[in-house]
């Protein structure tokens, strides 16, 4: 099985109380791939400058992710600067430089266009759409959006979420989105409009499933070190559709089991910045990991 | 089995976006026993002023709480008036009475002093201390309390945590209280301070139990209408003392179970003002959400 995504590839520059780096490999489709690598192949779309070190594609190549995907275009890379507070949970953006990412027009190359699995990760909707006329028939499609997007383009975003199968997008957003701050009544609303999953990122609360009428809360694991919380939500994603497209089976048993797998990926990779937790985790790291979500959450019937 | 309960009895006035009430039954003496009253004989010990209407005192005799030891002093029952907004997790004080309570002195009748479980509500730790010092041998202690106490009587609420076996606290007072971020450190040193087990309620987010090297964590639940906030704590803290004392077994399974039937009783409390709600529960009533939450963050083992 293979699962395309589009999305970005940054150079970002973090500060979180525990430590700081500059231009280190980063951005959506980075995260995503890499946690999905474990699971699936990856085709990657997404594009790059000519400033974008070698050592990075190695390191994706490494990963076993098809680049044939990643535009390279004349310019800089997309560079995100941020940092965290103590509370880690939210990020102050302190500089953006779109670059190449602005003029981003995703060509979804020949061989990718039977991709089964398609992850949308955050772009500006009608680019979404886009991607969406050049696949044939995926199997599943799965999409992430932001607050810029609903504010901006809440009308093409509407039309991208009527055809994806998952949308996985943050708790603030599902409500912002919907107009409603009872998240059960947003998650109705949205599953309304097309998506049968939504899947809602609650940061260090963990991730919730809504999906006809059932509905399952997966908590974020007990970490006693939290390096840098940034790719979290798109680690969790790779985790998610990587683990259900490895299973093609999308029984509510099996996404619960992809929901904490989405889990584990997010857990290991807040531990460290960039994509040095994640690089090398090995399948035991990952079980092991698994059961402790198990036993973190268990308790007996009554 | 019996628990006492010390805390307090006030008359609230509360705003939600659904609805206002004014001068209703509430209290976290109040929403304790009621809650722990499914489970067990309770002991209440508080203060009320000449003005506290008697339909409260048949409510609370209704659910077989003991009020003798239910203090009433001349002037006014202590009062509360909060509002909340759409997100419903802060409330925002607008008046605070203490009337009676600011003299509040608890005298523990003869006939509560052998009861096995007691449960410290918020109220001055040094208060707390002398109840304990008026209580013989208990099975279990356990005590809540705020960021106000661990503001100003760090020192007495450190030596009254030195001497329970639960203490029952909010996050970020968890944070608060060992100026430590990162709430698995900080429940570390709590619990090197004395209480064998530490709960951390996190409003919407649920309740962790940190408990030696185990951790356990459950969830809120995902309710369609939250119509009043007040009390959840107090309510969760009566399901799980309730629980236990019922049950007289601290294994770990067990504390769980206890742990989601704080759960359910603070998940039925939210859902209408006062104690509307948990004031005529039925236990196939708590038995369905019992299972309800199970099925709600159940997964299959790999």
């Amino acid at each position: 099985m293979s699962i395309l995504v589009v999305g970005s590839v940054a150079l970002d520059s973090v500060e979180t109380p525990f430590g700081k780096v500059r231009d280190v490999l980063g951005g959506s489709a980075v995260y995503f791939s890499t946690a999905a690598s474990y699971f699936a192949d990856i085709n990657m779309v997404a594009v790059v400058g000519n400033d974008f070190p070698e050592e990075h594609i190695d390191f994706l190549k490494s990963r076993n992710i098809d680049i044939k995907g990643l535009q390279r275009e004349k310019g800089n890379t997309f560079r995100w600067e941020g940092r965290y507070g103590f509370e880690l949970n939210e990020a102050h953006t302190l500089n953006t430089q779109l670059n190449v990412f602005e003029g981003f027009n995703p060509k979804i190359p020949q061989e990718y266009k039977d991709s089964e699995y398609v992850f949308l990760a955050n772009i500006d909707p009608e680019l979404q759409l886009d991607v969406l006329r050049q696949v044939k028939n995926p199997t599943l499609v799965a999409c992430d959006t932001m607050n810029f997007w609903i504010e901006k383009k809440p009308k093409e975003l509407r039309k991208t979420i009527e055809k994806v199968d998952i949308l996985i997008i943050n708790e603030a957003e599902a409500r912002e989105f919907t107009c409603e701050p009872n998240l059960v009544k947003a998650a109705k609303r949205i599953l309304s409009m097309g998506p049968k999953t939504l899947i809602v990122k609650r940061g260090e609360y963990g991730a919730l499933m809504f999906a006809g009428s059932s509905i399952f809360h997966a908590p974020a694991y007990p970490l006693e070190n939290i390096f840098d919380p940034t790719g979290a939500g798109d680690s969790f994603a790779g985790g998610f559709i990587g683990y259900l497209a490895n299973t093609r089976n999308l029984e509510d048993g099996n996404v619960r089991q992809a929901v904490v797998f989405g889990s584990v990926m997010a857990s290991f990779n807040v531990e460290d910045f960039s994509l040095n937790r994640l690089k090398d985790l090995t399948y035991p790291d990952m079980e092991y990991r698994y059961r402790e979500f198990k036993k973190f959450t268990h308790f007996e019937d009554i």
